[in-house]
């Protein structure tokens, strides 16, 4: 996994949110910035929708309950709802970019996991949501640890 | 004072330094983009040098004791050392956007101001460095609680 440039990632913590607390509720609207490489974490109660542009390259991901325990929950918009840009190719970028992402929110949100070390080992699971059943899938990206 | 869009601000913390700690030793280092309107504040044992343009547009402060307390000294650079632009009007724009710098600073790190009320009397003195003794002066902005 190609490591992220940790003086890259930027974080802004809204409304409630700590960095230390609250775990449930908590919701990350990851963006970047192709010319600058800056990843941008948004930590708050909802998504940070303002954030969102016409790109559409944004990944959300938010702690929810799972099973017996928790999971890491998030999706990520391939196309339909008006997206503009081939499928194929954005199923692909945010495939192989989403290591980059969950580097960023591991980073961005450390304090959190050095607090509650059990925390690292919640899977993350990312609805890639498509109208295409070949590329509308839930990939299990394994334990958010192994972003650290 | 104009107030600063809180949704622009990122944070950015760095080796030794976390959200509630430590307080002296610590150092920020203020950018914004004229861009996007973004501010982003660095808090790290040291300024965060990689961040400083050629615009030399940075706003740098530390807590550091002073007389029988502590205070946030801090500075600009007016002119010399190969800045561009005239002294006037770069002493003039630092001046009247310090505000801002500060307000992004409190809104930034309030974790720590939200722990420790009375880090908000902390009070507030910029070097506005110049060869020109006309603006090398330092400025008292008052208590940093001000600009929360």
């Amino acid at each position: 996994m190609r490591e992220i440039n940790q003086t890259k990632v930027f974080v802004q913590y809204r409304d409630v949110m700590k960095p230390y607390e609250p775990v449930m509720g908590r919701k990350y609207t990851i963006t970047h910035s192709d010319k600058t490489a800056e990843l941008f974490v948004f930590v708050a109660q909802n998504y940070a929708e303002d954030q969102i542009t016409s790109m559409r390259d944004e990944v959300i991901v938010a702690w929810e309950p799972y099973k017996i325990g928790i999971a890491l929950i998030g999706s990520v918009i391939v196309d339909g709802n008006g997206v503009i840009g081939d499928a194929y190719i954005r199923n692909k970028i945010f495939y192989n970019e989403m290591p980059k992402a969950l580097q960023a929110l591991r980073q961005a949100d450390r304090f959190l996991f050095d607090k509650e070390p059990n925390l690292d080992k919640t899977p993350v699971l990312i609805h890639f949501i498509s109208s295409n059943p070949i590329y509308d899938k839930t990939y299990n990206f394994g334990a958010i640890g192994i972003y650290k």
